[in-house]
């Protein structure tokens, strides 16, 4: 591993090391960092930015005792291998291993589970109320990047640190980058702090000679209240900071260990909440990282030489990029089609669509209830914008697709990406939610496709469609069997795939695959049963339903998300009074956790064998 | 009404005024908001604030083809006033009347329905955006409050707004309240503004003897890249949004209409989004509105004379008192409770504890995703805190409370005010989705109480509780009924109110009530069914249904909710392979208009007699 790497067993062990071996212990960590990930995939670029910077904070720190709150959480590897979990990390993401986000279950070093963006600021203002008033006197700290200062549950915690009267440490990890480009006001403005290097000499000097101008003095400089408060305003980067009330230091290099020391030392004396702002490089200290971080953000198993993926050789389109292809398309034929992504052109396949019309493609930053917002505006105003959303992301913006689009009613496309289990993320990403918190929304329409081609046919059908509607689609390549079934999409009619009796097997979206897998292992068991696929989640076909019932006792319904409030659920209560057998299949009342995605839903038991094992245990009465 | 007022019958109408009567329309404008108000009850205190301000921005537009965005929406009856909708007034929030709020189904001069907070900019830059693909010329406003301003979304907003080429305005509505007092960094900043009066002027005199310094000239004056904007950023108000790219005009005197005008059309000339800062007075014009404007924010029908309760003398106690007396008991035993508002310490009873227990109530704005994360983030610290809020609003932390509270499965109390039918303020307000949105949430538990005993004895149960607890209950008076029945809260356990024969009804909270009416018609038909309070709609006391089952044929389900995914879907699922019938009463999937709650709850029948009649009709096979 390294011999300084060797040494570093248990929290607060960084502490041993000498000063002079810091830059090399650094390199130790980026080589063990590089190492690990490229065997076991994970978020690369961000952590490689954070090396010197949780050094920092760890030799300022007494773990368990001080607390850091990771925003988002992936950049937490350092972290990790800093507090005695470095052996594990042949384990990460994987299932039964290390998670790659901060989980309170790992270490008492990690004291909040994140994931989403945001939140530390909040968490850390939480715990710093709990300190006060318990009467403790620990360090706390939230590390945010200036992505994540886009989401406006940042600037609400913000707003409020202001009111507090002693001390927690904001650091502002500005690495000019969320996943992608960082895109707005807020990231202008710390664009023209970093670029004004002139500030801290210029400053000096300005001072002094403002002081002793003989032209501000008298009632003048009163009545601006003091040549200093002039000067900070003038030459102080941050001002926006602290006209909310807020200390500012910064910026400062984020990969000189004694700099951050000092600035976090400094910074944890003062009675107040401090932002000190540190510049970060994104891929620091691996070539191909640094060439492009956006490839190393959440990377697949590589190869270290060139970083060039160490992958299957799988050239099959996934759903993002069946999406990103017709999204082009559409906007081809219709003029008044615009696209939105919260911050991740790549990751939902809407590049392209920037690509070739840049005029209709916008890119909010990570501040998704904005974007659904914004996207309901532009439906109120005549256009027909398509949101590209993962699903446990879209979850942030709950009320604003109640609330602004649904009861509008207003036609804006939501586009799910990652619905159903996500895989190695785990707990805080997996798309799991979606139809239980869309099912109960007036005016919502809720459709999954069966494979690439409908996903297409579901997306043209969409935008014609005047109200909300909802395209879930799960992570991972497109399915592409079932090709000969093509009816075309009448909104609320379910799809007959195969005509059997007795059990009949009524799957939404990726579940329809599982649903036919389970039909032919039945065959072997000389059942031929019956699947449907339902298309419309919301409204499901009812007419299709009543059908059912004539000839199959049994009703399964599959769905890749959790049960209660689901779609299994509405069809148990459309049957309530028929006398048919309804069994839901999809996930239990849990979080689930990381782990491959075939091994977790064999565990939770909606893969084809399980359910194929549950549909005859059920028929023979078991 | 006004010999001016009488004019007024159709958009637009307004610019047939002559300047000079401005001030006199404006007086007529405000008698007849107090006068309707006094009658109907409404929103006075802000509609009262921004009568100039509306009239200014009528004298700028052109109805149907400009368009205003009302944030929040409360302060729209006197744009409501100038679109031709003056003879309605009478009619206001009650049923089938007007709404108190823009609804686009009522004029097409309201372009977005509104009700909760901070989605303005949102919208507004949706239109422009829209406007600009389509090559529309249309002026766009966004009108918002200094309040709603600290909601995350509005920043979100903003910050993509700096992006925008084309014209928006966004007028700052600055009347230092949301419902109460304004806090936080953001109102601070705006206080220095307002503060300041001396900017302009002295602006001027500091630039002249700026540009004739000799000291600044040379290398100096370069480095900071020209003397301007080093003035700009000395004594320019709101350079806050200028740095993040925005252009600023005030703040200027939101009762002047000419200066209003005036800015409004100097700023729509801009190829850029504008803020106008306008600075206004809540309750304007009406001495008992200026002095108490929280009181007449929204008001029960009053007395114009004076301003006091035309209303009932009822003396009974709402839910909201008996949760704020109780609230502060558990503060005085327990020194790790803490209480946390946005922006509503006296809507939801946190005003006493705020009194009793200052270091401990924390009301952090108009931002309820921080509000739940960092409560999420004091229960991490160790301590018990309850947040209280409407039901309505806590839709706007549904990330937060899955994502930070669960996940982190975190002792956060919710004290779900309002849970159910709300009444006059209609569609946005209704707080009937929470128990579908909670439902799904692992680790989560959800109790209602019966009555006003029940709800105390929860919040002593909850706050003990490892994990997050839901207590919903509904607006207005507390019931004091049943109160016999006191079993202890054991978790997960229901109660026996009344052991019968063959229906149970099984409700939850406020259904307990109507359970036990419907349960006393039912008695007149010689039916003696049992009525259970079910305490915990999650998890439920699946112990219970089973003995339930026993005993009777037919399960009726009662909630004041949404049906899907609600308890009713929960219980049919539980109950799916026993040959019981169940039936849901609870409400349909569609948005629930304004109206008084009684009127709603009969349209909708969730009423003792509807459920009555429904249960006759099952039983005898109709």
């Amino acid at each position: 591993m390294g011999e300084l790497l060797d040494r570093i067993n248990n929290p607060n062990d960084i502490k041993k090391i000498n000063e002079t071996e810091y830059r090399k212990l650094a390199k130790e960590i980026r080589r063990f960092l590089v190492h690990q990930v490229s065997r076991t995939g994970g978020h690369l670029s961000s952590n490689l930015g954070v090396v010197e910077l949780t050094m920092a904070l760890h030799l300022c720190c007494e773990f368990p005792y001080d607390q850091i709150v990771w925003d988002v959480g992936h950049q937490s590897y350092i972290h990790k291998i800093l507090t005695g979990r470095k052996e594990e990390f042949s384990t990460l993401r994987q299932f039964g291993g290390i998670s790659g986000f901060p989980k309170r279950k790992e270490s008492d070093c990690d004291i909040f589970d994140t994931g989403h963006s945001s939140t530390s600021i909040s968490v850390a203002l939480g715990l710093a109320r709990a300190r006060d008033i318990k009467g403790d006197g620990h360090k706390i700290f939230a590390v945010i990047g200036d992505g994540a200062l886009s989401g406006g549950m940042a600037y609400e915690a913000l707003n409020n640190a202001a009111r507090l009267k002693s001390n927690m440490i904001i650091v502002l990890n500005d690495n000019q980058m969320s996943i992608s480009k960082n895109v707005g006001g807020m990231s202008n403005y710390l664009g023209k702090i970093r670029t004004n290097t002139n500030y801290t000499g210029l400053k000096k000097d300005i001072e002094n000679k403002l002081y002793k101008m003989p032209h501000l003095g008298g009632a003048l400089t009163e009545s601006i209240r003091g040549v200093k408060d002039v000067v900070k305003r003038l030459f102080i980067p941050g001002m926006l900071f602290e006209d909310m009330g807020l200390t500012y230091i910064g910026p400062i290099d984020g990969h000189d260990i004694k700099q951050m020391v000092s600035a976090f030392e400094n910074a944890s004396k003062l009675d107040e909440p401090v932002i000190v702002h540190v510049c970060t490089k994104k891929g620091k200290g691996y070539p191909p990282a640094e060439k492009n971080p956006s490839r190393f953000h959440g990377v697949a198993p590589f190869f270290v030489s060139d970083g060039s993926d160490r992958g299957s050789d799988n050239d099959s389109l996934t759903y993002t990029e069946v999406f990103s292809e017709k999204m082009v398309e559409l906007a081809a034929e219709d003029d008044t089609i615009t696209a939105v992504s919260a911050a991740m052109p790549t990751g939902t396949g809407l590049a392209a669509m920037a690509e070739a019309y840049p005029d209709r493609f916008f890119d909010v930053g990570i501040a998704e209830e904005h974007a659904v917002t914004f996207a309901a505006g532009m439906a109120a105003g005549g256009l027909r914008p398509v949101i590209a959303i993962y699903s446990t992301f879209l979850q942030r913006a709950y009320d604003q697709i109640l609330h602004d689009v649904c009861i509008n009613n207003l036609p804006v496309v939501f586009a799910i990406d990652r619905a159903g289990i996500v895989g190695s993320d785990g707990e805080t990403h997996q798309g799991i939610f979606d139809i239980s918190f869309l099912m109960h929304m007036p005016n919502m329409t809720i459709m999954a496709p069966k494979n690439a081609d409908e996903l297409c046919s579901m997306m043209s059908f969409a935008v014609e469609h005047n109200g909300p509607v909802a395209i879930r689609y799960p992570r991972g390549n497109a399915y592409t069997g079932l090709s000969e079934n093509t009816d075309e999409i009448v909104y609320g009619k379910g799809e007959w795939i195969r005509e059997g009796m007795k059990v009949a097997l009524v799957a939404a979206g990726s579940m329809a695959e599982t649903a036919v897998e389970v039909a032919d292992m039945l065959l072997d068991h000389d059942m031929d049963v019956s699947v449907i696929n339902i298309r419309f989640i919301k409204p499901f076909d009812t007419q299709l339903l009543d059908e059912l019932k004539k000839a199959h006792t049994h009703i399964v319904t599959l769905e890749e998300g959790v049960l209660t409030g689901g779609f299994g659920h509405a069809v148990e209560d459309y049957y309530k009074n028929d006398d048919v057998e309804v069994c839901c299949v999809g996930l239990p009342d849990k979080f689930i956790e990381h782990g491959s995605v075939d091994i977790l839903k064999k565990k939770y038991r909606i893969d084809a064998e399980s359910i194929t094992e549950m549909i005859l245990d059920r028929l023979s009465g078991k």
